[in-house]
């Protein structure tokens, strides 16, 4: 197995400034590939600091991405650092040079003195083309290491990354023709510790896909990787893989396209040709935030009202004062009705309602923090349900009751 | 200078499941008490690795923070692999014993044998306590560093790092009675370059207070931080260089306690005792989403309407029909009458509304991506405003329009 580090380098990480979020990115794509990710580094913009952990990963890996440092002003070293680490001189590099012209001439703009420095090479690098920016990578050996150089801006970086390093990793371990298949699912309602624990015997069933995890409260993505040089093999196999996870999971596997809870019920919405409207308490205006990110929202997100005062509950969504008054806010009766209220005011098919405790204060023994009724109301039925959340803290409850809510709208949607 | 490191550990984090941002934190913290951070790493949970980046830190700093591995299970090596790095042996530590079975009976719990683990400390490192968790951290030298080791959990490791690691490296650099006095400003409205720019001649001008910036889009939080013996000095020179940045960012400044958005517009509320309604299209629930993450919230915040489609702008707003077919959606006509008509239904003292195009797509050479209208109902007027932001993607634009709501109102507010 190779083995390959990450670095990234700047003041602005270094110092804390910006959290580095490249690195974990970079380890997911490395480690799929079947590279050995052992340690991530992050120096300054400082000549020797760069110089000596060069230095240092070329005596340690067999690859290394590198990231930051190859803008056109005075703090970006990291051309100069590698060829000091290498003993070689850096020179005008024609492609680089050629490429930075093209980008800028996509916005009718000439190249500066400045911007001619990123076309400055070690002697013997390979650039790596950037069609997101202006600075190119490039490939350079340094030590026992192939190592990769891009930009630290991330959509940069993430682009070079999947066109240019990744194919060339799997050229270099010398597997040319293989391809790494990819497919990822997405899961809410479980703890990440139970979700390990259900899918223990993965490994020794499908030795060949690699699983990987990476949680983002309150969901879960589960990814497999599957490496070969059969395309049609490896799709059996993944397939296999992603129908038996399915089946250990059931029903807290949401997408299985990876996608996110608000994109999944945005196709299943335009799919069954619905609209929605929404009624929040207690989650605020998450679940309409959620809903609107999605680009052609507006085809079925007709209306959301954030009640949050009773009154408000009564005048815009029609509640009863009695069911406020018997009930009280946080119960089924309340819900059912802010649901078919807000589906009447507004005409849309289907309405869902949030009323619950956030915290960290408002909750009783009956009630306590973490107490969320949700409520459908869909053409000639109404449902609530009740769901406590284990949080005492308002913005992990808000979002935990927001993805509840959308992924009962989500089943209700697919039956 | 003392040179400082910044050590995480697991496997999570190298194989980029998690990302790091325990690092930043630190990173800040050190800076602020004038430790030169000069590198970060990160190891996974093998203890040949742990043990030869320990040797290397121990052999370049003087001072570095270590997170992870201080947990119960098989995979938390780092008390091993520190005593490994410096040649001695573990034993049981009876004050973070102690500790341990304390936190464990605040929730009448008994300690287990791998709960015990954690007790079992490098002979020499003296016990760190914990009072948010089980894990005891500890100080050990390896090499020429004296080694901070704290648990991963951020807000663990965040305690522990303010409380004991911060005031033990005051102690440990030899100015026992140094204190460092901190003070944040809230920026709104300027790209951090200008910021930067109209605050490069803070040095000369303020030796002994070192400034930083964090950047958390589209808020930039200005940090200020003055080490010396003498509290009084201090105070003055701080507060003599907050007056100095509030006048060279003017109104870009919104809170000279660097509070968020929402609760420097919540104490405004609270404080006029003023009740405020939101109508937003673009912002699409962001608003008052925001407004909601406050706790207490419910005291001020009466309702807010979503709303997408222009049915639900006349039908729940009393926007009128011919206000939205002679001058469009997004208008300065229209927002005034979705402030007016949120403030009408909802009795609230302020309405504020938002309509704009968050993008991707939907612009128009008059209205193109990143144009918003504002609109602010007050008793007796109301107001609207344009902005226009350089962003084309969806999310950057929705969480820049509805901070630039809440700015607005927030000085409206301060009138």
């Amino acid at each position: 197995m190779m083995i390959g580090e990450i670095l990234s380098t700047g003041d602005e990480i270094c110092l804390g400034a910006v959290i580095d979020s490249n690195s974990a990115h970079i380890a997911v794509s490395l480690d799929e590939i079947g590279i050995q990710v052992t340690r991530h580094s992050c120096v300054g913009d400082d000549m020797d600091e760069l110089a000596a952990v060069f230095s240092e990963i070329g005596s340690r890996a067999d690859i290394a991405v590198i990231t930051g440092g190859l803008g056109p002003t005075i703090d970006d070293l990291s051309a100069e650092a590698a060829a000091k680490a290498a003993g070689v001189d850096l020179q005008l590099d024609q492609n680089a040079e050629k490429s930075i012209e093209m980008y800028f001439a996509k916005f009718s703009r000439k190249m500066s003195g400045s911007d001619a420095k990123q076309a400055m090479l070690p002697v013997g690098a390979i650039p790596i083309l950037n069609t997101a920016g202006t600075a190119p990578g490039f490939i350079f050996h340094i030590g026992r290491c192939r190592c990769y150089f891009l930009p630290g801006v991330p959509k940069e970086m993430e682009n070079m990354l999947s066109e240019s390093v990744v194919p060339d990793i799997l050229s270099f371990q010398g597997v040319d023709k293989n391809i790494p298949l990819r497919k990822q699912l997405s899961v809410f309602g479980l703890p990440e510790a139970l979700v390990n624990e259900k899918l223990k015997s993965f490994e020794s069933l499908f030795p060949n896909v690699k699983l990987g995890m990476l949680a983002r409260f309150p969901v879960i993505t589960v990814k497999m990787t599957a490496i070969g040089t059969d395309r049609a093999n490896l799709t059996d196999e993944i397939e296999k893989a992603v129908r038996w996870i399915a089946e250990k999971l059931g029903d807290k596997v949401f997408s299985l396209e990876g996608r996110s809870m608000e994109a999944e019920i945005a196709s299943l919405l335009v799919k069954n040709k619905t609209t929605i409207a929404v009624a929040e308490s207690c989650t605020g205006g998450l679940v309409s935030h959620l809903l609107t990110n999605v680009p052609g929202s507006s085809d079925y997100f007709l209306f959301s009202g954030v009640t949050y005062s009773n009154d408000a509950k009564k005048n815009v969504l029609g509640v009863s004062e009695e069911t406020l008054q018997i009930y009280g806010a946080v119960s089924e009766e309340t819900v059912m009705e802010m649901a078919d209220g807000v589906r009447r005011i507004s005409g849309a098919t289907c309405g869902l309602a949030t009323s619950g405790i956030a915290g960290p204060t408002g909750g009783t023994d009956g009630k306590p923090v973490g107490t969320v009724w949700i409520g459908i109301s869909l053409p000639g039925k109404t449902l609530g349900y009740r769901f406590n959340s284990p949080f005492k803290e308002r913005l992990s409850n808000k979002q935990i009751f927001a993805i509840c809510a959308l992924d009962l709208l989500r089943k209700k949607l697919k039956e």
